[in-house]
């Protein structure tokens, strides 16, 4: 590993989402790897992948990979639950960097977390209805118990930027309260948008839920996936974070930037076949 | 116009959306013209339209407009705001039928529903952005001041079925509040899903504030298109509903069927590029 060039380990991690959601793991790389290059891709062109069929999510998925590899990225994370669920092991046989999703940290980090063996999920309707989450619990852990609800009001309510706000509250109260009742006691953030409602979350759902929040453990998993394959790079080093989008941002973009500390600066436009 | 023959005037009406929200199109012509045949098409496949380029909405509207002339569709009605904004004029110019959206029909109805010349418009945040209801309103009354505002939670709201709720309630004041200040006295639905919280939001503006609802004023205008080419039913007709989408749909068309009394029956899959 030591042969590894230091220019290797200084090109970027290339992150991707359907949107701008996906942020939220920029964020936490950002945090737990200051000293690391980011390059993140937003396919705003064609948001949202969720309800698509799985041969035209790989096809955006390795579309977009390719796109990062161009600027060098040294390896690739799904920062969507979509992509991870339907496009990872594809892209995971066909590129030549490391790949991660957002699913299999979560999941590991439920199992990690759960005392009575009863996880809840939260999701859009698309993740909730493909059970991917469900399906790589189990396969770490056959014996937990795994409620899911779609939660599909708390993307827009983000995307508002009702992040500290009664009526969001009320929503959360609304689809939560029969998950917490049915004995929970670790909820998965099983959508890359929620961590900007953690607060929101941990308020309503009080000090005994646990909360795995996806995108930090993806960015533990990347981390793991740098060292592992000798590419993380130098801790003396300076991060920068690049965005670039597919389509024109909203007024999302700001929201997130606010939300998450995160100082994106200029944003790129990235031509993609729609 | 008496030269028409019979089984021309028996062929459907062909409507699109980019899903299921102009189902309440296809109710308000079934309410106007219960002689009239309705083909409907929804493209949940590569839903939003809106976000997307002009190009591509062309592209999409070119596409489906031709599986409804397959149909034998007399005419074409976009019972979506985005392809009426911005696929109408392509499509009139090619199709070999009369061709109409929600825009114009909506602007010519809020023209004449206000007294004070003040007219308030919300929409998606695409259809907001584009400006086209402004524009319509515009072309047809230069002195109507015209306020609008995007409403992005209120589809998701439909969509849960969350019809007649304190949430609901709660949304529509937020949004709704600054412009009722503002002084409008006339609110044109500029989005098809709104006729479905059309209680709520008359609960909240009051019986001094018109409610313009352009599913019903596009049923009136496709009228009188029909009458115009002379392709209108026989009125001792009895017309059918048929609907077919380009992807399985999600739970909102249960939601749809019974807050519009519509009786679907079975839906048919139609075949799109994605």
């Amino acid at each position: 590993m030591d042969h590894t060039s230091t220019s290797r380990r200084s090109q970027p991690i290339g992150v991707f989402d359907s949107g701008i959601g996906g942020l939220t793991v920029a964020a936490a790389l950002r945090r737990l790897l200051p000293q690391e290059n980011i390059y993140y891709i937003g396919d705003t062109a064609r948001v949202p992948y969720g309800g698509k069929s799985q041969a035209t999510i790989e096809r955006y998925s390795v579309e977009i990979s390719g796109l990062l590899l161009a600027e060098g990225a040294k390896m690739i994370v799904a920062a969507c639950n979509t992509a991870s669920a339907l496009a990872v092991p594809a892209l995971q046989g066909t590129l030549p960097v490391p790949v991660t999703g957002v699913i299999l940290p979560g999941a590991r980090a439920a199992v990690a977390a759960t005392r009575n063996g009863h996880v809840g999920v939260i999701g859009t309707r698309g993740t909730v209805r493909s059970g991917a989450y469900e399906r790589a619990i189990h396969a770490l852990a056959p014996e937990v118990r795994v409620t899911s609800h779609p939660c599909p009001m708390l993307v827009p309510l983000i995307e508002e930027g009702w992040l500290e706000d009664s009526l969001t509250d009320a929503v959360i109260a609304r689809y939560l309260d029969g998950m917490v009742r049915s004995g929970i006691d670790t909820l998965v953030l099983g959508c890359t948008h929620y961590p900007l409602v953690k607060s929101a979350l941990a308020r309503f759902l009080g000090p005994d839920i646990r909360l795995v929040d996806s995108a930090e453990n993806c960015a533990i998993a990347v981390r793991e996936l740098l060292m592992q394959h000798g590419i993380d790079a130098p801790q003396t080093a300076t991060g920068t974070l690049e965005v670039a989008l597919t389509d024109a941002s909203d007024g999302f973009l700001p929201v997130a930037e606010e939300a998450l500390g995160l100082s994106v600066g200029s944003v790129r436009l990235a031509a993609v076949q729609r």
